[in-house]
């Protein structure tokens, strides 16, 4: 433990991973900002569980920000034209899925390392794990190993040497049942969360979509029942 | 010359340095995407100058992004609270300026590779010159170059081999004057374009912020008069 704590800006999008992130950074005894994206996302409900996450861990400021990469088109997690795929059954299988949005977390990751220089800290934390690793490039470690570099490269504070970014990854090699048990462990609460790209009126999830299948894997490995509420339940 | 057009993606912001680099761009057979950023800026008279270019060069497509830099705070030039500093007579000397906005290019960059991925090219063309190296360290050659490498793991275009980023930046070697002699070679109009971070109301020129002073200097070098109107002209 230190004397003086540090401040760290943990990325949030109300998902199972980001939640497990901040309450491992929590943990680890960050003063959390917790920054969370309005990026054209389908659905509002994924927004009001971030809100409801940084809450429960009473970060020192949540901000919400507003960026345009939905008007690019190209994902159909911003693009209503464009059908999220359902019941697949190969969901770790090679290609990029239709859920990608183009390079995400290299935009996320700038925001995040433009209001860290304005905070003065280099700490950051990031939900990328090895589940997204075959469809997502932006989650692999080589990537976030050359957006660290590029962002010492960009920043004055650091080019300075009053701050050296660090984008801290807690989750990248741990499996969802991992992170469960993690997040549990450390006292967190799931039914916060939400993961579903494809959610009822309501805001249940569906237990179709990707992201709701690898939840449910998750939790049934870690021998636990998912708190949330899936549609026909 | 070549058959089939390719595309790229130009950073404008209206001012005499990206207007010089989308004639550039023009000038080398690329169709144009112009990409402008709507950040906070104090003063609209950059956005007015940006879409005035835009047309002259009758680019395919002009976007205006809406991002959220200025609530982060910490600069001059989006923080109405800070002043712009006048009068300075070591413009090009060492520190970073209360005019720089935290690691910007990098926040400019990511999202022209995320509009560039889905018009399914690399190009990238952004003005950033020699003459800020000193003060702006998201203008210099190795943060490029980290950061074209960066971007080419992030995409999945990239990462399948449908593209590779490259960041074009033509005048970064070039002196104000060189930039200007280049423009007007290529038949560039600069009374378009705006620079001055201190407008009047009118949205003239102050003739006394760090940006009117390299501009002047620019335009005397060149043995050029600067078309646009400076105020108590």
């Amino acid at each position: 433990m230190q004397s003086k704590t540090k401040r760290a800006v943990v990325l949030l999008s109300g998902g199972l991973d980001s939640g497990t992130v901040l309450t491992i950074a929590k943990s680890r005894g960050y003063e959390c900002h917790a920054l969370t994206f309005r990026y054209g996302q389908r659905h509002s409900v994924e927004l009001e569980a971030a809100g409801r996450v940084a809450s429960f861990h009473n970060v020192t400021r949540h901000r919400f920000v507003d960026i345009d990469i939905a008007q690019l088109g190209g994902s159909a997690l911003t693009d209503m034209k464009i059908d999220v795929p359902l019941d697949r059954i190969d969901i770790a299988g090679g290609a990029v899925p239709i859920t990608y949005v183009p390079v995400r977390n290299l935009v996320f990751l700038s925001f995040a390392a433009a209001w860290a220089e304005v905070l003065g800290t280099g700490d950051i934390f990031i939900g990328v794990n090895s589940t997204d690793y075959s469809g997502y490039p932006d989650c692999r470690p080589e990537f976030i190993d050359s957006f660290e570099k590029t962002a010492n490269l960009a920043a004055a504070a650091a080019v300075e040497g009053r701050l050296k970014f660090s984008i801290h990854t807690p989750i990248i090699n741990m499996t969802k049942a991992q992170i469960i048990a993690e997040g549990v462990r450390l006292g967190f609460d799931y039914s916060l969360t939400h993961s579903c790209y494809n959610p009822s009126p309501e805001g249940w999830a569906c237990g179709r979509c990707d992201s709701c299948k690898l939840r449910l894997k998750g939790f049934a490995e870690a021998g636990l029942k998912d708190p949330v509420k899936y549609a026909g339940q």
